[in-house]
């Protein structure tokens, strides 16, 4: 049946999924490259950007298995773009060049209303302005059988959290502190909203891997 | 030399360092126990209460490495014992009954001075009512050339964290959503007070163990 994942989502040991100060040169925010620095060095991340080297292991292993079976992505707006306020154009296409990693619908959260922006690859973006669960519902759409990947940024997973739509999360805790920016789990009693560890496995650069996983 | 050092630390996924609502029945708070599982299943564990079981094996290794080299102990009021404001009599003398398993000086930060506390096994229970400062200083006296370890709680930690007077943190991360609780570095910018992760290794029951150090 389908789920509602996130997967392969980056935390510091201070708890925080991105670094504060997003802007054109930090999409990760400032520091937030330095948690993600088990990912850049996968082979499925290599591959991601045309390459054929990275490393594998446990690490790569994961990375991988995260893309496996999904229908469809979510994006919070930062995860799209560092643009802020109304579109001023249709020049700004997202982080990831002519041919995006996703190769499937991409529904983007923003109050802005945008025309749908096909890509190389598969991959269209979709704005939507009506709100996270009807992202959802879209996304569920689009998806059918498959996942639907909640990608990010913190604040998003942080909306679909608070109302319990998350099914499983598989987190990789990096061996970095980034001191300040969004943290995932800060606030969100997540023990309240019925979620609890299912599985953990050790990473190889990255501390370890951990499944979260709702309860019936 | 003699450092100043945190160890065997354990923190919930979601970076509580113990539960919510602490008494007499919760020691660790409501929870909190769940975040010690990895620690009561150990040798070294069974050991400090006079068994002779328990497992072997990393987590082992780790717990009990970290009563190496230790001189004194500073715990905060609270890992002390359940009673708040003035001690009304002198009856409690710890979680740990008769033989507590510090084996040295044990410092405890109080607003209500009391006259120190000898108990079998070599610890002493001294009470510092001068501030957390004091008790280092007091703490480093009486530790010589070994190391003095801060037990806890998260407070107690955080109000040394804050002036840059912990060296070493070998913190233990488990499997287990607290929710709510004391959280260790929730609001505290890690980053700017010096910190960085120098060592990771992967748990057994726990998810893994990090190593954090105050760089020079």
């Amino acid at each position: 049946m389908s789920k509602v994942v996130v997967r392969s989502f980056s935390l510091s040991l201070d708890g925080y999924g991105a670094g504060p100060d997003q802007d054109l040169e930090h999409p990760l925010g400032v520091g937030g490259p330095e948690a993600f620095d088990w990912f850049f060095h996968t082979r499925t991340f290599q591959a991601m950007h045309g390459g054929s080297d990275g490393e594998t292991g446990i690490d790569d292993d994961f990375a991988s298995q995260a893309f496996d079976n999904l229908g469809a992505w979510i994006l919070g707006r930062n995860m799209f773009g560092p643009v802020r306020g109304p579109w001023p154009d249709d020049s700004w296409k997202g982080w990831w060049g002519e041919e995006p990693p996703y190769h499937v619908p991409v529904f983007v959260l923003t109050h802005h209303a945008r025309e749908p922006l096909a890509m190389k690859g598969g991959t269209t973006f979709y704005f939507v302005t009506d709100g996270f669960e009807s992202a959802l519902e879209q996304a569920r759409k689009a998806a059918g059988d498959k996942d639907v990947r909640i990608g990010g940024g913190p604040a998003t997973i942080r909306q679909y959290l608070r109302a319990r739509l998350i099914d499983e999360l598989h987190l990789v805790i990096s061996p970095v502190l980034l001191g300040r920016g969004e943290s995932l789990m800060q606030g969100l009693d997540m023990r309240a909203l019925g979620y609890e560890c299912v599985k953990h496995a050790a990473g190889s650069r990255a501390v370890a891997h951990v499944w979260l996983r709702k309860s019936a």
